[in-house]
């Protein structure tokens, strides 16, 4: 481990942190909702700390696999601690736990709040909490599809073949260029969701809030109902859409963008994840209908925002999905565990992982009939490669593993089973709202610090694939 | 597939059946319970149809893999239905649905009852439902240690290596003699426990129910409060001890008869076994302390019971976990997916495999810092061979997907999520009693014929080890 040139990378993190907390100043003076000392103070303390890692910390070494890890995941924490300043200087959120569960809920795109007010809060402390969202985005786009292939772990380096796309080692040569490509698209659907909702009638403060939290699956809200509060049919439409984008890879959304609309066609996971996306919206619709909704537009409404919502580890809420019959709220806590396609802001196990594991297992029952035949586990018509099914197969348990132990340390911490589990998966799948004492209508406020900081962790290790994080606690990753 | 040479083991075992249904019989004329007639109608049925399958159905092949999964699926299948008729005839199940499930939930194990009064059901007929038990017991014994690794499935392959025990190509060379060395240590413990539970009081009967159900790790009782309706500290120690027995595998016993009890020492699955058992009373005695026992005694000896009784998933009670705080439920849930040893009675995915998947994920973990090390997975000192642990990772995959369908199938039927999920883990593993309206002081019988229906499809599912059932369901396994 090369800590000097790590830290500097960090250093550098942190300058461009202080240079994201000046984008809030403007809509502090603008509404006067006196929050501006505090984003000024934390950009400067930022940037401070970050200047003093890229100064002093110098390495003539190249970067190598492990620094890649110990980036990302440091990387992620720095953004939580320093990303909580404002909320802290400006009196929005008073307790340090609060303020950094806050954040890391943020910047990982998760969407779980301890805010039990949120319209009272200043208007430019709402923009950074969505902010942090967006920043989180970017950062997983990059991760996801160009920094991790390279580390070797998460799902992308399937897709090296079958999508002829702008990864890491293809269309451009280097991490930048993928990046500003990326970036590219998730500005631009931004843009587009931003101005949509203004049609709808949102004032460039919400269009801007709702828009960050959609393009980054994250689900805060500036409103305490969250998208609920708009009753606008127009409104969950247009976000129930880009949620849905959010959650395909964002080099499909590349290719498409660029006419190559064949590629969405050929792309398994993403035929999948559509397939799936209108299953759960029919089901829903089915076992919603009588009991909630007496009209089906409103039944197919509802049902679409909230399946999509789940699925795509958003968390934006525009009904109480806890009164709806438990065929609904079963099929959603399933959702949470699948999450959106590899390579999007989506979090959860992916579509991808998912239906390798289906592959898979039905690829040894085939074994059980045909002992001598051979046959690969394929995405698309690509076969996957043995080391990365291994490594997919080790997620899984992993995932399930991380599940077990947090819930189980949760409950230590008096919770309920039901809710104990659900904020665990809620965390681990970046999703938000859970069930019971976490559910659409509830927040985390009341939670433990304790309890709180096991869902910190559980929330890094799940936007970090796990992986990332977890070689970090090995030993001999800091020998040599 | 060869049907006729199928059916005609099939016939065979129908013969053993009725044979066995001979055995309540002098019961019925002690007690005078009126149902002698009922048995004596259900073994003749048995042994008509077993005969005409025998007779009738020859065949000159040779038996091969694929008619040893269908005899293996099908055999569970026929006892379930021929094994309910003495619950029919007898008037004491009067629902052919509910005396299948009940019949199947004694063949596989399992424990669950739909009966609300038991203790006024006649005694042959509550030995019957205990037989059911302890015949799948040594059915399951044979199958997990002599049938199934010849067909590739289950965990058993890996012993092979590490036990030089009684396995089909070691020990002895064909099926019968490792049956009838392994049965000798089962009918051995079974007489050993029933002797012991008469010096604690119970009558030749009440010490059979439940020496049968102990070591099957089955879980009826022939009381309507299970084994707490003794109230003895004796009673509750043995039952305790010789489920743990019945959660080890045989082979072991069978070494440790002869003898040689450093082979328990060897093997690593007893070892993380044991201390399974060990940490689950350690953190049931510190959750229960103060909150529901005053006594460190009392506190010991249910916590010790309730924590071996689900571990093994025998699922006998002495006390309503459901009052426990939280942290204690939650812990028993957990102890529900893991169950016994491979090659015990003992249901769950079994230790050795969740310790193959912990390695496995790590053994990711360390090739991410170590990329061209080479680390294999290793059980004791012997590496796991690589399609062994790519079937137990498959194995996991279905076992959660499994969960996942048969939760929502229940969940549609009505249930609430978490008696739903608990129903269909307690299936599954072969537990019994679960939590919410299936919990250790309910029974199965609310539930409606669909829901007990998927049930009895996850106890069979379950207890061949998922691949042996769902192999049938491959259109090419028919074929040719």
């Amino acid at each position: 481990m090369n800590i000097l040139l790590t830290l500097r990378i960090l250093g550098a993190l942190l300058l461009f942190l202080a240079a994201a907390m000046m984008f809030p100043i403007p809509f502090a003076l603008i509404y006067n909702d006196g929050a501006a000392e505090a984003f000024l103070w934390s950009s400067g303390i930022s940037l401070i700390c970050g200047l003093a890692l890229f100064k002093f910390c110098r390495s003539e070494r190249e970067l190598s696999v492990r620094e890649g890890f110990a980036i990302v995941s440091f990387g992620w924490l720095f953004y939580a601690l320093f990303g909580a300043l404002p909320f802290l200087f400006s009196g929005a959120i008073p307790a340090p736990i609060d303020a950094i569960f806050e954040t890391m809920s943020g910047f990982t795109t998760t969407g779980s709040s301890i805010l039990t007010e949120i319209e009272s809060l200043p208007a430019s402390i709402l923009l950074w909490r969505a902010l942090t969202h967006w920043l989180g985005g970017m950062g997983i786009i990059v991760m996801s599809l160009a920094i991790l292939p390279m580390l070797g772990v998460g799902g992308m380096q399937l897709f090296k073949a079958e999508v002829p796309g702008p990864t890491a080692d293809r269309l451009k040569p280097r991490i930048q260029d993928t990046a500003k490509l990326l970036w590219g698209v998730y500005v631009f659907l931004t843009g587009v969701e931003t101005v949509l909702l203004m049609f709808g009638g949102m004032d460039l403060h919400a269009a801007l809030c709702h828009s960050f939290a959609t393009l980054a699956t994250g689900g805060f809200s500036s409103r305490n109902a969250s998208v609920g509060a708009y009753n606008s049919a127009y409104i969950d439409w247009v976000i129930t859409l880009f949620m849905f984008l959010a959650g395909v890879n964002f080099s499909l959304h590349y290719h498409a963008l660029r006419g190559r609309l064949r590629e969405m066609h050929r792309n398994e996971e993403f035929r999948i994840y559509l397939g799936l996306t209108l299953l759960a919206i029919a089901i829903l619709i089915v076992a919603n209908f009588g009991s909630v909704y007496e009209s089906f537009f409103d039944n197919l409404r509802f049902s679409a925002f909230q399946a999509v919502s789940i699925l795509t580890t958003t968390g934006f809420g525009t009904a109480d999905y806890e009164l709806w019959p438990v065929l609904s709220q079963y099929l959603l806590v399933f959702l949470m565990f699948i999450g959106g396609c590899a390579g999007s802001t989506g979090g959860g196990m992916k579509v991808a992982r998912i239906l390798l594991l289906f592959k898979h297992a039905q690829v040894q029952l085939f074994r059980l009939i045909h002992p001598r035949a051979v046959r690969l586990v394929k995405l698309g018509n690509t076969p996957v490669n043995r080391d990365v099914m291994q490594s997919i197969l080790g997620f899984f348990a992993l995932f399930m593993g991380v599940f077990v132990v947090a819930s189980f340390l949760l409950a230590a911490s008096g919770m309920d089973l039901v809710s104990a589990g659900a904020a665990v998966i809620a965390s681990l799948s970046n999703i938000g709202p859970g069930l019971g004492s976490v559910g659409p209508t509830d927040n985390y406020a009341h939670i433990v610090p304790f309890g709180k900081s096991v869902l910190i962790v559980c929330m890094m290790l799940g936007r970090l694939e796990l992986f990332t994080v977890l070689v970090l606690f090995f030993p001999s990753f800091w020998r040599k």
